[in-house]
C-alpha cells in the first residue's frame, strides 16, 4: 500500500525543520549580539558566535511530529515547516527562561545563556524568542490558519506559563498531591505536544474533529514523555541519557516517582524524607535512604506502569488511523522512544 | 464644527479601557494566583488580593492614544478597545521584565513583583502579560485587522527587545555615543507609541499610507516623552513627578543629559565621571559634581530643547490632520504633558 519508508525520511525532515529555523531566526534579525545569543541556545554557534561542525540541538521532537502528521495528511510542506518553527522557538522561550527560574547551569552539556551574558539578558533572549514564534505566524498565507494557530499557540502558551507557576510553586510545599502533579505535567509538557500535532493536521486537512484526535494523541505522548524522562532522572543509564547519575534527587525534585512514593509512604517515612528536604546539603545516606525507601514501595514499576498506559492510550489513536493515513514515521518515532526508556536504566 | 470637548471624555475613554483591560485579563485567567500577581501589578488589587479603592495605575497613555485616533476617525470602538488592550499589556510585561532586569525594588510606590514573589515567578507573570498581548488579539474579528497587528505588534516587541538589550548592553560601558543612544529610546520606547497610533489609525481607515502618518507623529512624540522624563529623572520637582530627586544620577543611569554632558565634557571630565561610575557607592560631592558639570555645559536647556523640537515633529502632523478629523483630545493629551514637562523642574 505504501512506498517503503526508513529511518533516512526521519533524517530529512530533521534537517528540512532546522534549516528553516535558521532561515526564520535570520529572517527576523539584525547584527545586535542578542541574535547571537539565540543561535547558541538554539545549538548552532559556540558562545564566541563561531559555526559548529556537528549542532548541539535538542531532539526537535515537537517539531518533527507537527511536520509528520501534515506530511501523513499530504498537507502543504511549507505551512507544516513554519509552524514547527514556531513550536521549537516556543519549547525554547521557555527552557531559556526556566534554566533563570531554576538556576541550572547546563543544559545538554552546555553552559545556559544566563550563565554566559547574565539573567538580565537571558529574560531578553527568551522573550526574544518568544516573540520569534508569533513573527513565524505572520507567515502564514492562509487567514484561517493564522487564526486557529494564534488561537491554540497563545492557549498553549498560557497552560505552559501555568504549569511552570505550578511547577515552582511546587518546590515550597512538602505535601504535592498526585492529581496536582498531574496537572502540572498535562500544562507543562503535554500540551504543547497536543497542539504541535493538533496544528500539524490541522495545517493539512482544515478539519477541527479530525485534528482534536491527533491533539489527544500528542497529549497521552506527552504525559508518558514526562513520567518517562521523570524515571530516567532517578534511574536512567548516564551513558545512554546523558544525564547525572541520581541527579533529580540530589537536586530535590518533585518528579514523579518521589510524588507517588510521598503517597505511598507512611507517616514516618514521609516525616523522614521532609526533613532531608530541609537539609541545605544532602549527604550520600539521604540520596541512599529515598532509593530505598522508592524500592521498598517498588515504585519504579508504578511509574514506568503509569508511562506505559498514557502511551498505550496514543498508540491506540495511532492504530485508529493507519489504516486511512500513512503513520509509519510517527510509530518508528514513538517506538524509538518508547525503546529508549525501556532499555536505558541502569 | 465640532461638539464642544472637555476632559471628562478623555476621563470616559479611560474608564473604557480600565474596564476592557479587567475584562481581558479575566476573560483568559482561572483561579490560580499568577492571575493575582498580574492584577497586583496591573494596580487593582493589593499584594494580599484585595481589591483597592483607588487604582494605582500607569497613565495609559499608549491604549489612550490607540483608542483617541480610533475615534477621531469615528471607528469601531470595540476593535480599538482590544488593540489598546494587546498595547497595554506588552507595556506591562516589559515593565514586569525591566524590574527584574534593573533590580528595581518599586514602581509608582508600589513593591515590584519580583520583590514580593520573587524573580522566578516574576519572569511568569511577564510572559503571561506578554502572552494575554497576543491573546487579546485572537478576538479581532477582521482577518486583515488581526493580520496586520500581527505583524506590527510582534514587530514592536523585537524593537523594544532589542532597545532593552541596548540600554542594558550600555550599563556596563562608559562610552555611550548621543546616535545609539537615540536608537535605543526610538526602539524601547518610541516604538510602542507609534504602533498604538498606526494600530488605533489602521483599525479605523483600514489605510496603511494614512496610519504611517500617525506612526511618525507616536514615534516623535515617543521620543519627546522619553527624554523629558530623562530629564524629570534628574531636574524634576519630586513633588509633582513622583520620582526620588537625582535618582537617576544616583542610580548612575546613562540618560539623555548625562549622555549629552560626555559629548560635550573635556578629557579630565569625563575621566573624573567615569571614576565616579567606578564607585560602588556614591557620595553627595560626587552627585554634586555631576550637577556642577551639567551646569557649566547648560545641558538641561540643550536637552528641553531637543525634547521640544521632537514635539514639534508630532505637533506638525496633529496640525496637519485636524482640519479633516477632530484632533482635539489627543491635543489636549499631547499638550498636558508638554506643559507637566516644562512647568515641573524644580
Amino acid at each position: 500500500m505504501y512506498n517503503r519508508i526508513t529511518m533516512d525520511d526521519l533524517q530529512k525532515y530533521l534537517l528540512l525543520i532546522e534549516r528553516r529555523l535558521q532561515e526564520n531566526l535570520e529572517r527576523f534579525s539584525n547584527p545586535l549580539p542578542l541574535y547571537l545569543f539565540s543561535a547558541y541556545h538554539m545549538g548552532w554557534i559556540d558562545e564566541f558566535g563561531n559555526p559548529l561542525s556537528e549542532f548541539k540541538r535538542g531532539k526537535r521532537l515537537r517539531p518533527l511530529l507537527c511536520v509528520l502528521i501534515n506530511q501523513a495528511f499530504n498537507g502543504p510542506l511549507d505551512d507544516a515547516l513554519n509552524l514547527a518553527s514556531s513550536l521549537e522557538f516556543l519549547h525554547n522561550f521557555s527552557l531559556v527562561h526556566d534554566d533563570i527560574q531554576d538556576g541550572d547551569e547546563k543544559r545538554h552539556n552546555r553552559w545556559t545563556v544566563w550563565r554566559l551574558w547574565g539573567v538580565p539578558q537571558a529574560i531578553n533572549v527568551g522573550d526574544s524568542l518568544f516573540n520569534l514564534c508569533f513573527q513565524v505566524l505572520t507567515q502564514l498565507f492562509s487567514p484561517l490558519l493564522q487564526r486557529i494557530s494564534l488561537r491554540e499557540i497563545t492557549n498553549t502558551i498560557q497552560e505552559l506559563i501555568e504549569g511552570q507557576y505550578l511547577d515552582i510553586s511546587f518546590e515550597k510545599r512538602n505535601d504535592v498531591y498526585l492529581k496536582e502533579y498531574m496537572t502540572m505535567i498535562e500544562k507543562k509538557t503535554a500540551r504543547l505536544f497536543a497542539t504541535s500535532l493538533f496544528l500539524g493536521s490541522f495545517s493539512a486537512n482544515y478539519k477541527e474533529d479530525i485534528s482534536r484526535k491527533f491533539f489527544e494523541m500528542g497529549k497521552n505522548f506527552g504525559i508518558f514523555f514526562q513520567i518517562a524522562d521523570d524515571i530516567m532522572g532517578i534511574w536512567g543509564d548516564s551513558r545512554k541519557t546523558g544525564k547525572t547519575p541520581l541527579g533529580d534527587l540530589w537536586k530535590k525534585k518533585k518528579t514523579f516517582p518521589i510524588i507517588y512514593l510521598l503517597q505511598e509512604a507512611s507517616d514516618k517515612e514521609k516525616q523522614r524524607i521532609y526533613e532531608i528536604w530541609n537539609k541545605s546539603n544532602l549527604l550520600e545516606q539521604d540520596i541512599s535512604y529515598i532509593l530505598q525507601a522508592l524500592e521498598r514501595k517498588r515504585v519504579k514499576e508504578s511509574s514506568l506502569n503509569t508511562a506505559e498506559e498514557f502511551f498505550e492510550k496514543s498508540y491506540r489513536i495511532i492504530e485508529e488511523y493507519e489504516g486511512l493515513i500513512d503513520l509509519r514515521l510517527i510509530k518508528e518515532l514513538f517506538k524509538n522512544y518508547y525503546n529508549l526508556i525501556f532499555s536505558s536504566q541502569s
